[in-house]
């Protein structure tokens, strides 16, 4: 082998889709776009990398070391590879400025990157689809965001058992650390531990909330916010008495629940303020989704962030949205038995040609498929020499083709025989009457 | 404004898309892909950035300077984002070895990045359409390539008056150039001036061309080649006598020529054997595809290329193959007025819902929008708080919605008006029909 042999293969974290591969992921593309079209979304992108500065100017120069960037050679600027959208959302957004429709709803499904040690459910380069919704102040932009979330993923067959929305806010999350003796100047180091709690050791935990001021009792009311899920059933509002938390902050949860019982989504919703979401953006509700059985990081999550728009320059416009990623997304779904047979989600040929009357019919086989391909149809035909018609029907199978098309001795009286594979039938069909016989316009 | 101003900004060369402009490069996409899948193409995809060392090892460090290439902090590798597809191509059907099926048809269509100053028709980020055959020897497989690119082109509009396949051959080039005395040590250098000859200054050419030691008559003809477009009509036979070539140098061009006949795409095409394309793995034919008037750079390029699998490690098998990128192909459809309206290349709602009973019937605009959207149906309303109907109305019409249903007075005996919009019909339905109305499934 030429060269050293990592070259020769993808850089770790990121994947080659071959076909079977490839079919999965437009399956898991085509719920996301056809979720976001049926709820009046419209499609955008942004460039795969961005001024370094875009990101360093709201999270800070410690994000750098999770960022790929790069500087071309002789250039001035630093470049990175976008690590989420919601950066360049607010960028093209406060670009418009007073041209951006209100209410304006975006969709996009880009390709995002992290300098990251890769893991199960988290690559370095993953496909992420963005929903945001700028200029709706209430609680329906959350719910319109989560309704069109849960959409593309029932699509794919998950239902109420087998995902859950876990539903929390910012505010909510405030009060509750404070009353657990957390002081306001430490508030946003409580929410990232809150956040990471899941994924760090029991002492290093224990350490780092005993750091925080909290006492032992403090430090196991922390361990079990969000352990017992609360069905969004719940007012919020009594919610708010059991958990020691004015009932003025429930007002923006409490009017998001009627939202999402008028979408009929509230079966899969339940509260938990132990969601906080890393991102300093988030101002308000945020959520996350998760599988229900909480063995695989969340699928998505997103919430409502007011202030980033106006912070990259543009106008002062209230804006919720959520991303996710494709990584865990196909964990899920593979893990329910949503993915079986990837040669079911390959695009089906219309007709798959078969000539099995050698050097007579051979000859027609590529005009035969320039016509069909001409008039849109999907077309194929066996690469093998046989004329041996099991052979061929069994090429044809393998590709889950609609219509065999046979090229026989019915040739010379200028009709072919097509097999029609899903009713078990076949038929005689003059060669001229074949486009419209296997698009069915003949049965109009 | 926060930060400085060009964070705020797209890097130069690289593209946002909003909707309408997401509208235009969908539709590409669709032509593309459609074309693909009805000639029998499977989809595939690779890294957005992969080894540096996989494009050095082929094409030399002198690549690196084109390439925006970067290290992970702390990493030791070096990677770039990838500049064309054929090295992953080539690297994924070597990874499958003896497992690749013969023949195998890809297609792609990623993002590129190129670290060069943008220009017309040439930016850093551009989406390419990427088809390879691999496995098959005979021009029928540079055939099947070129009938793809045109298809995909007939599709958007473009007809045989608009533009030109220009097909040539490495072999011809090579011995055209040897007849104009360039020696044979500098024969790659004479294909590179060539494939540059139209970008560089006359002086400039003049210096080279004479630096290759050629004199002022044979300058001349270098500078001719593929002045006078030859139809594909034309025998290659009969040019090799007129162009003083060896009547086998063309026998592949003579058997692609009678491919291209069975395909019925000859008029599209003609011999010009000042294509020779930039890139070293080229081995036989090459062709490109422009703009008839010769105003744009190509729209398309390809060729065959039997020793690059191999060369990374793979089976020994040919394969041939093009990359279409989205730049030039959109300002050529711009061109030849084939993009006017973006709007009606957005997708259309099967419903745009207006309430304009008030109380009485707003409340009913978030149920219905469910209920049409969970039936898989695109469906929208207005923001405006008015009940005017010409306004909402209006708003229908911004969309190009197929439908309005209109809440009014009638919903108190469970019904809405649809108006069809194409049609210029309306019709009262009752609300439990309205998916089957909408659908046009009460018409089976």
């Amino acid at each position: 082998m030429a060269g050293s042999s990592h070259a020769f293969q993808a850089p770790r974290g990121t994947r080659d889709f071959h076909p079977a591969d490839m079919a999965v992921r437009l399956h898991i593309e085509r719920a996301w776009r056809t979720a976001s079209i049926n709820h009046g979304f419209d499609e955008i992108e942004g460039p795969t990398f961005e001024h370094l500065e875009l990101y360093t100017s709201k999270s800070g120069p410690g994000i750098v070391s999770e960022l790929f960037s790069f500087r071309r050679s002789g250039g001035e600027t630093d470049f990175a590879l976008r690590p989420e959208f919601t950066p360049t959302l607010a960028r093209m957004a406060a670009a418009l400025g007073r041209g951006l429709p209100v209410p304006t709803r975006w969709f996009s499904m880009p390709m995002h990157y992290r300098a990251e040690r890769p893991q199960r459910g988290r690559l370095r380069e993953f496909r992420q689809w963005n929903i945001d919704v700028i200029g709706i102040d209430g609680a329906d932009g959350d719910a319109e965001t989560i309704t069109v979330a849960l959409s593309a993923l029932r699509t794919l067959g998950l239902d109420a058992s087998s995902i859950r929305v876990k539903i929390s806010h910012r505010a909510v999350v405030g009060r509750l650390l404070a009353d657990l003796g957390v002081p306001a100047e430490r508030m946003a180091e409580a929410q990232d531990l809150l956040d990471k709690r899941d994924r760090i050791e029991a002492a290093t935990f224990t350490e780092k909330t005993t750091a925080l001021g909290l006492d032992q009792t403090a430090i196991e009311r922390f361990a079990a916010l969000g352990a017992e899920p609360v069905p969004a059933s719940t007012d919020p509002t009594t919610l708010a008495e059991q958990l020691n938390v004015p009932a003025e902050a429930m007002t923006e949860l409490t009017e998001l629940r009627a939202e999402l019982e008028r979408r009929g989504v509230l079966e899969f919703c339940e509260w938990d303020f132990s969601i906080v979401r890393g991102l300093a953006y988030y101002t308000g509700t945020v959520w996350e989704i998760h599988e229900a059985s909480g063995g695989e990081r969340a699928i998505a999550g997103g919430g409502r962030y007011d202030t980033l728009i106006e912070g990259y320059g543009g106008p002062s416009l209230s804006a919720c949205g959520f991303g996710m990623g494709d990584v865990v997304l196909e964990l899920v779904l593979r893990d329910h038995g949503l993915i079986t047979e990837a040669a079911e989600l390959m695009p089906r040929p219309d007709a798959f040609i078969v000539s099995i009357g050698g050097d007579d019919t051979n000859h027609m086989v590529v005009p035969l498929l320039t016509r069909l391909r001409d008039a849109g149809l999907h077309a194929r035909t066996s690469a093998k020499t046989t004329s041996n018609l099991g052979k061929l029907l069994k090429d044809a199978g393998k590709c889950n083709a609609r219509h065999a098309v046979i090229l026989g001795g019915e040739l010379s009286d200028g009709n072919v025989v097509v097999k029609h594979f899903d009713a078990g039938e076949q038929a005689t069909v003059a060669i001229d009457d074949l486009i419209a016989h296997l698009t069915g316009s003949d049965r109009a």
